[in-house]
């Protein structure tokens, strides 16, 4: 920036200062709980987080008493970290009675007065009635709709009648007014006045970055009926931007509508661009070539800040992906001016509208349109709906035309859009809180944002973990009270919004197809053993596809892998930790390297979706490299020394151990399985599941390419029947594990209790088995969230998890509201093949799994109200599919409530109350999984100690656990062992020993360290 | 201390400073061994321990090669904590060869050199020689004999034999020679030329504090003949003082021996007494009283400073007891002062005989003389051979009496000796390393102790625990790794060489007794159960004595425990952890409080010696206090949090847990496993064994006392095969602990391992069974310790801990040596009912115990040669009672060298070298404990990693692990779960549950720790 330029700057913001009164409530009026609020918040985190949680759950509340019973669980979960005068207060919060209503009706006045300070109304004809006081401060306007998150078709196709109804209702009223030239005409001509904002999302249900073929389609195919009639009475429409996973669908569906035939030509149509995305220069200027050289007709670009830069950093925290926005707030300020500066450069073709209260920003605006000659209407800026009025104003007396973002809609999301606004103003970082909440200097708030880099104000956030352009993380948030070891890291899933990610699945399915029809033997002592038995396997989403034939092991092979792992275990024991540990860390550089291929032969041989196949890969990797740190960390003896006497209590592995997995995890369990008991230093005969015995295969080929030792582990794969027992009662077995069915894991623990003479040891069984888990759904769930998550676990991987969610215990007070838009939701669906990206629902493992959750149905059918299940029609003889199915008001004793279907089948019961619930979720064989919904803290805090699973997940769906931070595993008739991926879980693979030394000799003790 | 005096003690001090000279070779004459053993050693501490180790045991090594392996064993293991030039010269020590015997013979002739600096010769001849020269240097001496360990009652019938011929020998030589006034008389008269040093400690096998009158009357027995030889021809007798557990039992012996009509008026005797104890001044005061009041004829006094400093304060240490010396060294030199008054003071009854080679010390004992105006050789100076000279000429020429305290003997013995006299003067704290290596200045070493106190040096060990005075351990030395959490103490043993103790104890069974006859019942739910059938309960030791009678709970009992429990387990499961916590610790208390009179319950009821008795108890005081703070620790979440996402990691109890415990640790491990389960939050259906059954209503009794709700724990006595099937196959019972017996645990773990329907969890099985434990004895071993050790775990308890050592595996090198030896030593033993306290071994159990042993014993007849048996007399029909027992040239496959046999029987066995007596060590199915003696760093390591048993002993016993430093299980057939006491144990009682929340509402996430 030239110096010109900064100081020019800085003469309009000293103008646009100089036109308004910082002393008056830029931000706020009165109401007690609004002050309040904004006040505490900005010197109290936790006490705004509890608050604005209370905001967000008032909607929701109906009865008085709930609540005055939500402001006292918010505030007392918040206890000694509030003001004093706060706890104080709670004693005073009546918990029924006349107070108690008083209380309530004041609380949703006040959130509703709030609310209307950012929403323009809760119809057309308010929202009309807002248009119409601005259009008297001579504003413009943009309308946006808000709504709940449109997780149904029907709920999309609502959404474009609302869109297509308020174009019309305001064109009516709108363009009948008196012209106002200021904002009704630029230097060339009129504008149109009426002007609307639209969300991509909220126009197709299924709206997901991993398909953005289909989803533009989807999303295009509703999005057309806007445009046209938006063009045809003279409506202006803007493309909002929501989330950066979206950006480049959004992006993409925005160019190939605009590149439509129909719409090619029309200059009325704009689309939001964030400044906090580092990709967004590089977006602008594919944007500029796209509409100078194809389409050849200008489109406006709404340049803002950004709106979810919490979302994006803790998103990216998350899953261990590169944070996408600027971490400090003067990069995106700064590349706010940037862009400002390309876009007057260009605006032939991206026409700018400013979004930003920053008056710096704008003052640069201006300055930079001053410098370029842009005439001041050419261009334009936006500000949102009640807030920093007077800037509005002096802008707008400046000259320039000041449009106003407005949304308006009912007060169930609304409360979502206020609760954004509340935090982005009461953030530390936000202009208006600093110029008018702090009243910092004029100077320091118009200085040139890249000067405030050497003066940081501290982030409100924890740094996000940067990631290097590997994809690896390099540092990330942690528990404070994590060991100084070598620290664990997830592997982070692909990110399918990226299109080289979906190049490189597309690619690496195309590439395993090409390597159908070969042939797997057993591997014993690293040599391929002849093959003389075999078994087909066949892709499930279609049938037709032989994926290989797998060798089936005889009971002659499978003695000689045990007899193979026995010679080989004494030298695996006797090799260092640290080696056996850097093997595991090969093993997860293998799966790295073949990574999208090993995710197509999962996806191609189980039917397991893209997401899911990638996650089964990570969670392989993330098995090696857990259980490697662990076992470094085991690897240390304990000490317990005291003067003249040594004692180091350590481990060493059991000897020769089966590992008998299922296909549903067909890499990951089988991995982690083995790996555990390989880097404890047991050998291991690996015997996958028959369906999946070919991505075993490539586990094995990882194995040897990272190093396996003949004998180490031996491939076996086979039918269960037939080898299993021998496996089992092998004298010289020291260990089982096991993840399967239930009835297997009984009988196998059994076999394994006989301890026969010359068997000297007793035999160790780890087992994992099934689950019947539930879903609590409080009557003051958020439904977004709950119908998201039930219709995931449920209904994802088509139920073939043992973590999946097949009971939904609702209270009575939601139940039917639930239920409705859980059908509606599920109807939404796309069930497909699991090779296609768009695919949410794929098929079931094979004939046999497809035979016994229909029969399962059929039971249904007689036990409970079937009230939805999906019609796969064509599919159903491609492949082995079952169309998710639901059952409503399914009694707690029915098989189908009780029994394991290990498919798309879920049962919808409803609970009297909370109690009612918990006792109905523990009221059955299992305890693996389960989750709740809920935004009341007292009834979260009761779930989470009554709940009694494995697995419990607050306001997420119960499937998706990742190695250390969720370890996985249940008890009850769910497990034996304790939870895979977890600090205790390698125990088990070992014996401790103690040793002692007396150092005393001749009545001296050396002095403590004296002698290592 | 008067000023006066202080002045007159420096004027001596200068005097005799004076009078040396402090350049020439006091301490160190040339060989290259000593010097840079010497040097080295006081500034390289790693190398001090190597180096001294090397010695002690270089006389033991007879191969020449043998001699360069250690060197270089014991340079290689101090590794990295060596000066560089050592480790460079380690690569040139010779393996074999001409080289290795120059070494063998260079190593060798240099510690002979060395020794016979200290050492006088080795025989009465070598001896006279000795003294000789010292007289013609104006020097009296007092000798004493070097000896091994008196580890048998042959050895001390040999000490005594050469204790006679010593007196013999030298009367008839040095009495012929002239007389030499200076030290042939004192101001009043002759005194005796012939001095001798006797350590009562030589003269009896089986010499023990805990039973001073058994002890002294075999002491006394083998003393009176030498008192009487001495008195007979003239010479002195000076009895040495050992470690502080002795110093009662010696003055008791002393004063016993001293008042006999033979010796009571005999004034030439004296006893040595140490400055560094805290109780001397109360003995010095108790002398006295004794001496003038009764006995009426004066005795000797040597006073020392003390020379097991470092033994003393490791070992109370190690057994958390007080501290009996001083901890500072000034301490101890005050008190020497102190102590020098009183002795002068009272001079015509207590003679003074100060022993130090510290200047201040003799000046002031010189000063105080001159001051009471006692005359110069009315006392006397002693110090020891070969050390500080110059210092004994400088006194002698002052014309006071110097007598050299002067050691001869073999050079075996000899070598712990020389260790010893090395590290003194190698120490920091001694007076001639500060003077004459470290060159300090008169002033400086002549100062009051009592200055010092304020100018410490760092002391050469760490801090020992200090006690307070109700014997709670107030700190201790830990690993510097253990966590900052409430740290765990082991409770201390009783300490039988105080009298209080041993009166307690004693009062104990007299009450006890007059408890006998009581009956037992059945308790559930804290009630008493009415009583049909019952079992006696016997004393082992005198089986006509019926110590109570105890119900036997029917079916219907067991199965109303069970019911009681699971009633009370939801009430349980959901009580704090620290409350939990805390009951446990009440209970600790409860014991605590009736410590003797429970371990006289145990004594009674199952003939358990008292130690043995006591350590039962002070360990279920360590399970409770363990377990709770270990609990304390898994209570607290683990927390792997990410931005957005709170993950929690916990533990919750099983359920209903059946405790099966066994009688040879009959409080303990039935605490140790319902204390566990108890703490975990599981409630407990507590089984005693039949023959231990009292004892288990005593803890039931402590627990009630703690504030035992209803049905968490019920007191269900019986008999194992009628209730054990009902209460293992309980549909309601979760969870089995039982230690016992290997047919039952097998049994148990079968029948728990199938699940019913209707039974909606996996049973957990956690098992400790036997053991055939083995001691290795390396052919460099220390004898004395190895025998020692071998003989206290295979007789100790009559060899009734699963712990035991049943096997010695000896090498080839040492093998008939340690027979021998062997042998002696348990012949030496004393049978006896447990309840008296000179009892080495007791009963066994019962009479099917004793027939079993005893038609075991008929098998090893014929299975090896039987080489001695002790023959138990009249015991036999008292009580329980089985003679210890040994066979020798054990076949490895001998029944007998196979099985567990859980009575006083030892298989010793021949290997022909380590790896032989490692595969004979690990050739059975057990895997519990083991040890081995041996003093090669390299074979030591190999033990380590290869002799693969749960609790390996280096150079100790394989019996008496302590909760948390020897946490005790084994595996192969030993054990299904693991270690009790360890850091894994509560692991088993528990399952883990994972709890996830979702954070992020709306995009945002609070801060961490925002919100609880």
């Amino acid at each position: 920036m030239t110096p010109d330029l900064d100081a020019r700057t800085k003469d309009f913001g000293r103008e646009i200062f100089a036109r308004l009164d910082r002393q008056g409530p830029v931000l706020f009026t009165r109401p007690w709980l609004e002050d309040k609020l904004m006040g505490l918040g900005m010197h109290d985190p936790a006490l705004k987080v509890q608050l604005f949680r209370f905001v967000d759950t008032l909607p929701y509340l109906k009865e008085d008493t709930e609540v005055s019973r939500h402001l006292r669980e918010y505030l007392g979960e918040a206890g000694d970290q509030l003001p004093r005068w706060v706890r104080r207060g709670m004693a005073w919060i009546p918990q029924r009675g006349l107070l108690s209503q008083l209380l309530a009706w004041q609380a949703r006045s006040n959130a509703e007065r709030m609310a209307r300070k950012f929403i323009a109304g809760s119809n057309v004809a308010e929202a009309v009635q807002a248009v119409w006081r601005m259009r008297t401060r001579r504003l413009a306007f943009t309308i946006d709709l808000l709504g709940e998150a449109t997780i149904t078709e029907a709920e999309a196709d609502h959404v474009q009648k609302q869109y297509l109804d308020l174009i019309r209702g305001l064109t009516h009223e709108v363009n009948a007014w008196p012209e106002e030239p200021i904002i009704d005409r630029d230097d060339r001509g009129p504008l149109p006045r009426v002007n609307v904002s639209v969300k991509l999302s909220a126009l197709y249900s299924q709206f997901d970055p991993i398909d953005p073929e289909g989803t533009s389609r989807a999303v295009r195919r509703r999005l057309r009926p806007i445009l046209a009639l938006a063009k045809q009475t003279g409506a202006f429409v803007n493309f909002d931007m929501e989330q950066y996973s979206f950006k480049d669908t959004t992006l993409r569906i925005f160019r190939e509508i605009l590149t439509e035939p129909e719409f090619r030509d029309w200059p009325h149509v704009g689309i939001a661009i964030q400044a906090y995305l580092t990709d967004t220069e590089a977006d602008l200027h594919q944007l500029l070539d796209w509409v100078k050289y194809e389409r050849r007709c200008p489109v406006w670009i709404r340049l803002v800040k950004g709106a979810y830069w919490d979302y994006e950093t803790v998103l990216a925290a998350q899953h261990g992906w590169p944070v996408p926005v600027f971490t400090q707030k003067w990069q995106s300020d700064a590349n706010f001016e940037k862009l400002t500066e390309f876009l007057l450069a260009n605006v032939e073709w991206l026409v700018p509208a400013f979004g930003s209260h920053n008056i710096r920003s704008i003052a640069h605006a201006m300055a930079v349109a001053e410098q370029l000659q842009v005439p001041p209407r050419r261009f334009e800026f936006q500000m949102l709906y009640g807030m920093a009025d007077p800037i509005k104003e002096a802008i707008q007396s400046l000259g320039y035309r000041v449009r106003i973002y407005t949304p308006y809609g009912q007060l169930l999301p609304g409360m979502a859009y206020l609760v954004r606004r509340l935090l982005e103003n009461s953030s530390n970082d936000s202009f208006l809180r600093q110029g008018f909440a702090e009243g910092l200097s004029e100077e320091v708030l118009l200085r040139n944002p890249c000067d405030l880099s050497l003066l940081l104000r501290p982030q409100p956030i924890e740094k996000p973990p940067m990631l290097a352009t590997n994809g690896q993380t390099v540092t990330s948030p942690t528990s404070p009270k994590a060991p100084p070891d070598e620290h664990f890291q997830n592997e982070p899933l692909s990110d399918f919004s990226r299109a080289t990610n979906r190049d490189q699945m597309a690619a690496a399915l195309r590439e395993v197809r090409s390597q159908f029809g070969r042939t797997y033997p057993v591997v014993i002592d690293n040599q391929s053993q002849p093959v003389a038995k075999t078994l087909d396997s066949l892709n499930p989403s279609r049938i037709s596809e032989r994926v290989g034939t797998v060798a089936v092991a005889t009971v002659e092979q499978a003695n000689a892998a045990v007899a193979s792992c026995l010679r080989a275990f004494d030298a695996w024991r006797d090799t260092p930790v640290e080696e056996r540990a850097a093997f595991l860390k090969r093993v997860a550089q293998q799966f790295r390297r073949r990574r999208f291929e090993l995710a197509a032969w999962i996806c191609l041989e189980t039917g397991k979706p893209w997401r899911e196949s990638d996650a089964d890969v990570a969670e392989a990797i993330d098995f090696c490299e857990y259980y490697a740190i662990e076992m470094q960390k085991l690897g240390r003896p304990q000490h317990r020394d005291v003067p003249g006497e040594d004692n180091r209590y350590f481990y060493e592995p059991r000897g020769v151990a089966v590992v008998i997995a299922p296909w549903n995890f067909p890499l990951a369990i089988l991995t982690g399985m083995t790996t555990a008991a390989l880097v404890t230093g047991n050998t291991v005969v690996m015997k996958p599941a028959e369906q999946s015995a070919i991505v075993g295969a490539k586990l094995m080929e990882c194995l040897q390419a990272a190093g396996l030792p003949p004998g180490v582990a031996n491939f076996v794969p086979g039918v269960g029947e037939e080898i299993g027992p021998t496996l089992v009662q092998h004298p010289d077995v020291a260990l089982i594990a096991f993840t399967g069915s239930l009835k297997v894991a009984l009988m196998i623990n059994e076999q394994a209790a006989k301890t026969p003479g010359g068997q000297n040891f007793v035999k160790k069984v780890i087992a994992e088995m099934g689950g019947k888990n539930a879903i609590i759904v409080d009557d003051d769930a958020d439904l977004d969230e709950a119908i998201k998550g039930v219709v995931d676990s449920a209904f994802g991987y088509a139920g073939q998890k043992c973590s999946a969610g097949s009971r939904a215990i609702v209270l009575s007070g939601i139940y039917e509201q639930f239920l409705n838009r859980l059908v509606e939701a599920t109807k939404s669906l796309t069930v497909a093949p699991a090779d296609e990206p768009g695919c949410s629902v794929g098929p079931v493992i094979d004939a046999e799994a497809r035979d016994r959750i229909l029969k399962m149905i059929d039971i249904g059918r007689r036990e409970a109200r079937l009230v939805y299940q999906t019609d796969v029609g064509a599919l159903a003889t491609q492949g082995y599919f079952v169309g998710p199915t639901i059952f409503a008001d399914v009694p707690e004793t029915a098989t189908i409530a009780q029994e394991e279907i290990f498919g798309p089948v879920l049962s919808v019961m409803r609970a009297q109350d909370l109690d009612d619930a918990l006792r109905i979720a523990n009221g059955v064989k299992y305890a693996l999984t389960g989750a709740c919904f809920s935004r009341s803290p007292t009834n979260l805090e009761k779930v989470k100690r009554k709940f009694r699973v494995g697995n419990l997940y607050i306001n997420r769906k119960c499937t998706g656990a990742l190695v250390d931070r969720q370890p996985f595993g249940g008890f009850k008739l769910s497990g034996i062992g304790s939870k895979a991926g977890g600090p205790d879980y390698l125990l088990q693979f070992l014996v401790p020993r103690t040793v002692t030394e007396n150092q005393m000799r001749r009545g001296f003790a050396p002095e403590p360290d004296a002698v290592a």
